[in-house]
């Protein structure tokens, strides 16, 4: 073993433990608290697994359930920005830069190069992984608020044009989760928990 | 798409939400509260492909944090064991398997049948994947509790030869972790941290 090698991985290891105390908008199930990023992270790994028969284009499971899991250890420095938040969203791309910098950055050079790329690729949302991982960062927000009726839209306001907006890419990942998620913002308008513009 | 097939697929991605809410003993970084299981399984899985290169054998690596992050689905309804609560890890296995009956019987039943043998297969601890997805259960919360001054050790008065008996096989997952452990072990010891028995 190469111990200055592996100090370094364990000093990332830990470092990331960071992110469970990242919070989210979104509440748990049966109206819990409010969830964080490493426990939706977590959800969204397995519904990539478990739902892959659903992906638009073969992808490769281990880097698409990597790139999930990994895809919110920046907001360990750059915090949560809400879906809905204009003006964080406006600044987000440059904290979150430099998060990537120093939290990749304290790996051996050949994974932090490996995990940046990673990130970049999702954020980037062109490959056939980063197009289905962004299905399910956008499904299991959207599984459990339905889940609470729609609480978190009410709480925020949120209207369809902004679910929309925020879903314009989810087709290219999967056109049959995309039509589930049109029914699900439906029966929302419906029940007057999702703004009908 | 099969509605029925993907209703089943959606209420277990909802129903697993739970382990959100089951607390383990150990305690995040920084004295921080007590971690939960769905985060314990998020590091797990991150630490499998983080740490791949000391595996012993080749292992499917989709397969193998697949294995992680559901392997404490159970504990849902089964509640955590603690790794040292000797009457607890008595009705353990039978507590678990009724569990697995109920939560993997949600899916459609090839799924049901592939996620029920992926969490056999983590514990019967026979092949290349359960093994090393093993060593990431023992080595994360010894991780933690390290970083944290060996606090559970204390709180939970824990001696060496426990840690080592539930350490018994990570030699067959990984020999350059399990001799990383082992001086974790003994530096917890010099420390007063672990009693020297």
């Amino acid at each position: 073993m190469d111990n200055e090698r592996f100090k370094k991985q364990m000093e990332f290891a830990l470092e990331i433990d960071k992110e469970k105390n990242i919070l989210r908008q979104t509440h748990l199930s049966s109206h819990g608290r409010r969830e964080n990023d490493a426990e939706h992270a977590w959800h969204m790994a397995i519904m990539i697994y478990l739902l892959k028969e659903y992906a638009n284009q073969e992808i490769d499971l281990a880097k698409t359930m990597m790139m999930a899991l990994l895809h919110d250890v920046v907001e360990i420095d750059a915090g949560d920005t809400y879906a809905y938040d204009t003006a964080g969203l406006a600044t987000q791309r440059e904290r979150e830069e430099k998060a990537a910098d120093r939290i990749f950055g304290m790996l051996p050079d050949d994974q932090g190069e490996e995990f940046r790329a990673l990130f970049e690729e999702f954020e980037a949302y062109e490959t056939p992984e980063s197009r289905f991982a962004h299905v399910m960062d956008n499904l299991q927000p959207l599984m459990l608020n339905n889940s609470n009726g729609g609480g978190d839209w009410k709480e925020h306001g949120v209207a369809k044009s902004q679910i929309y907006k925020r879903n314009a890419k989810t087709h290219t990942g999967s056109e049959e989760i995309w039509k589930y998620i049109q029914r699900m913002v439906q029966e929302n308008i419906d029940k007057g928990s999702v703004k009908d513009e």
